[in-house]
């Protein structure tokens, strides 16, 4: 049979460590996908709608994709890219031709290798895209798209998702989710509470969000106290939704311990919508002691990804609105930033807080020591424009031999582009397995050990810090 | 034959990923030098005389020799590197006998590449430089010197460059430049625009430079409008005299978009002499983005070089002035400091912005990210301590994921070493190599991808960056 | 014979790398050890008295094992460590047996190489440690510790240890070094001062210890030119005992140099015990260019070790003290910091100052470039966190192409768990020899010249740089 994917890529270049690593793959390839963060609309499947086309399965919902073309000059308009006002006019089939064109920019990328194992793995197509094959790959996907099997909960069962977690304001009604648990499908869709929305002070209809907030839950949100048992209320609703974890998404991991006088004053000033840019922060600060206390109380796994800054592109946000593949990485300290909650609930066992970072220097210098100390705190996997092949063993290569394996969590595909899942989670098996492999053939590591070390990085670490 | 320099040196040392760079390189080794950016001084074109003699030619000129000499408690001296008031008094024999008794101190260096590199193919000598051959090697050398094949002019053609970029400030009437053209001579010799001495006000001579400014150019200096008419009328004669890039050198990649009366008051303040160092930082931001704006209008591809802190050694700079190997890197942040300049003019197509770094750290966190988005950025080869094998693997490693291959340029000598100009060149391109064949090991890459992207790594990319 | 340790552990997996690496480590491996910076505790061979058991020996002075217990909720008191009252009531055998349980969470770890090299290496055991033959490992353990062969002063000699340092403070009246003295035995075990308890204010017990320093030397330091007296009359005493090495732990690589009468009125305010931090900081800044010049004058070497944020965990320094694997690193800038104290000593061929880093971020973007110029800086190896494989390969590859290999100064192994020593030096013995090895292989460094460089990199640039 015709390939496009080798059996071996992404294993290591020399035949000891590449045999290992091969043998390691193969009790790993196949097991049940867990994936506890991310960002697929769970609306898809309580509707189990065909997706429409290739353009708005592949393209339109994958900023890594139409970053990189806009980064070569070709208009966000072109690819069809849905405005602010919701306007969008490109033709699908027009959409896919400059992809296939420009197809040769993503060497090199994780890009290229989601979007091929896609290709073969779930629609057969195993040459290389390219301007001239354009159409017909076009054709192959539409037609495929129609067929039963490719509507969200097939696909989903295809892939084996074991559990599979969205990304949800603490004002959603969870609606969809209700949905598909009415409907009695099996699939298990978590929602996870990420209440920036009501926390920072910036973000668009705050004061609306918070009034909402109040309005669902029937607390008195003019009051902090009124304001937390709100959140404390949301939570336990996501909990009961099937929720095991929070998220927050700040700019910086940055921790405050205010007395209560002090944030009772400062929640006062967030909600009068003067408050400056300095008390925002403090404020933000403070919600994180608070969410890991509630966390403590409630049980929920909290996540924390800060360093992005968003909306980087002036022009493009005013026109594409959020999450249009113009968000920056910044630089992020997390030893000073993190103490005030670390101190306060770091060393209790009831507390899992799972870091992330977009600035790779802190692996070596301040994630793997504080996680190799603090029982409270786990590292999460390469996140964003880490999630790659040489991201993932820079992680492994920075944060092992401070923090080990155990006080890591298994993999995190975090998409919004549901079909590049199992490619995403391919990639992360493929990685630790090289890791794994190079480490047995520098004999750093005992073969029987690897082949448990694997096994927990696929799926026994996901389940435990995820209260899976 | 017998030779010093193995033929698969830098090569990865697994047989896999070795025979496809192997393979790789033959397509490459022999395409002609495109050197875009650098220091070599017009004036030795311009009157084709010899090189006086082996220490003149390989050591006074290279701050990565003395620098690591005088690291080992060599004085600058007995070293002859020329003291500010031009005084040298070293015989260069003697100077010749102390580079080669301390040739061991450059193992693991890339200087140690591309001074063998240089004594082998262009002087024939295959025997490593020792205290024991060191007189032998100045003999040899200081005769092929007296030759015609190693006038400036012949050795640039041996060499196969196809353009040659020198860095002149504004103010050069460019009459070396003028000289080669009139000369009949065919070598393409580019002068690039680098502003710093009229932009940066703690620059030697600054305001005897906005002087000369306003006199060269008839515009009157003395207010923001005809400041900026004289750097436009300038940069349009650079244009004529052909180059096609401006470069900058700041402190930081901090840029400003202040309103005209703000940036006129500021200028005024530049001008009176009286400037405290926060209004010149200011200052060079804002020019920054004025000269992105000029890059929209004449063409002239824009180079940011940030993050070296000048002359750090007191001591040296007094005794010795700039560029004695006394410049250290310095911690540069571009995500928040380059928003300005990039809200305004980073969708322009009409924009060629490449970004240099002395900090490592922002490969991966800021600067492919950046060139991974807006249209006129594009990220500059690996620059001066990172110009080395193993800086040039981490760059590839660290910005292909997020950039991809079509958001770099190429490669950059950007040295004052003539000589060392083919070698530096065959180091970047065997690392490209190197990285390229464990790609396709590793079946990350197809092998005909592999070729294509060489040849753009190689040609094809720096021609379309620097519009040559 | 049936073996734990692979001969070939640590090497490249790929043969041409592998294969040089084995040679050049036959040629070291049996070297003596010099380990001119650690923190093992005199007394041991003053007194040369018995280990009390296996979890006093391996457990609980080494915080890279505790810390990682911790972090994965095994409380410090189950571990039988000392808690800030002296109190510790853990049986050892159930200590060794929760150590034993947990071994699996060091996989990939540097302790995990250095405990099975002791496991096997002193004392015979080969099996991996688990709970299964955890008891059969402390009954060994321990019988083997009530024999002559495993006093302090037979393991040194069996470790051919050639030097040993130890960190003092200068209160300290040395008596355990008088007493190694005066026993006649040959060992050679020497004081390093570390005034950090007499310039840091915020340490503990700051103004008594000025007191003492005081009393022991009968200087004034009610100013501060009988404080520097003082200090200059304990470097002395340090001196007479063997010294030839200072060591500085601060917060920052922070360096000043004040006038005179500046420095004094500091230093009023930070004997008044009135100070504040920014105040402590200068003071601490201005005292490492102090400590230079003496340096300058009496001709010890001096070691910089900053960075680390001590004492993290508020509730585990309240109850257990200091040193108990909650320091953390922090980000440190270099080349701004230490300019005050190298444009004044830096070009001076007497001081030999070492910089240590836990911020791997500034290997190739500072602390190369500086040590690659300034005749008196050296760079120390990897550091704390960093001293492991993948950390000390980082090193090589990213400070050599810039500081060479001659402005390095070997291996420090700064433990507190004597038994590791050998495994230490092991490793890093191993490591540059895998780093060899791929520059041989690579051709970028000759056979003949690799032998001589792990040569220099194992004895001889220690014993210059420390002067042995």
């Amino acid at each position: 049979v015709k390939k496009m994917l080798d059996e071996n890529r992404l294993f290591p270049a020399d035949s000891a460590s590449r045999s290992m690593a091969v043998r390691l793959y193969e009790t790993v390839r196949d097991l049940p996908i867990i994936s506890p963060h991310g960002h697929c609309d769970p609306r898809w499947f309580a509707d189990n709608e065909a997706f429409p086309n290739p353009a708005a399965l592949f393209i339109q919902p994958d900023h890594y994709i139409f970053r990189m073309l806009y980064s070569q000059g070709i208009s966000l308009e072109s690819l069809g890219i849905p405005q602010a006002d919701g306007s969008s006019t490109a033709d699908p089939r027009e959409v896919w031709r400059i992809f296939a064109k420009n197809y040769y920019l993503f060497r090199g990328t994780p890009t290229r290798l989601w979007i091929d194992y896609a290709f073969e793995k779930q629609f057969g197509l195993t040459e290389r895209l390219s301007p001239k094959n354009a159409d017909a790959y076009y054709d192959v996907i539409a037609k495929k798209l129609e067929t039963p099997e490719f509507r969200p909960r097939a696909l989903f069962e295809q892939f084996r998702v074991e559990v599979l977690s969205t990304t949800d304001t603490p004002i959603d009604p969870l609606d969809a989710h209700k949905a598909i648990k009415a409907s009695g499908w099996k699939g298990r869709i978590l929602p996870t509470f990420r209440p920036d929305s009501v926390i920072d002070a910036e973000y668009a209809g705050f004061v609306e969000n918070l009034q909402k907030l109040g309005e669902i839950t029937g607390e008195d949100i003019g009051t902090y106290k009124g304001y937390l048992n709100a959140l404390r209320n949301r939570r336990a609703f996501f909990k009961s939704m099937g929720a095991t974890a929070t998220d927050h998404g700040h700019l910086t991991a940055m921790t405050a311990d205010l007395d209560a006088a002090t944030a009772e004053s400062l929640y006062g000033r967030i909600l009068s919508g003067r408050s400056v840019p300095e008390e925002q922060k403090i404020f933000q600060a403070q919600m994180l002691t608070e969410m890991a206390g509630m966390s403590v109380e409630d049980g929920l796994t909290m996540q924390l990804h800060p360093g992005s800054v968003r909306n980087h592109n002036k022009n493009v946000y005013e026109k594409f609105g959020r999450d249009k593949g113009a968000d920056m990485p910044s630089p992020t300290e997390y030893v000073r930033a993190m103490r005030p909650l670390l101190n306060k609930y770091g060393n209790d066992p009831r507390l899992t807080l799972i870091l992330f970072t977009l600035d790779e220097t802190s692996y070596s210098r301040e994630l793997a020591p504080l996680a190799g100390h603090y029982p409270a705190l786990r590292l999460g996997p390469p996140w964003w424009f880490h999630d790659s092949p040489e991201g993932m063993m820079r992680f492994r290569e920075q944060a092992t031999e401070t923090a080990g394996f155990y006080n890591t969590v298994g993999f995190n595909d975090d998409t919004r582009a549901f079909l590049s899942i199992p490619a995403r989670h391919d990639v992360a098996r493929r990685i630790d397995c090289a890791f794994l492999g190079r480490l047995v053939a520098q004999r750093r590591l005992d073969e029987d050990e690897a082949f448990e070390v694997v096994q927990d990085l696929t799926v026994n670490l996901v389940r435990k810090a995820y209260k899976l």
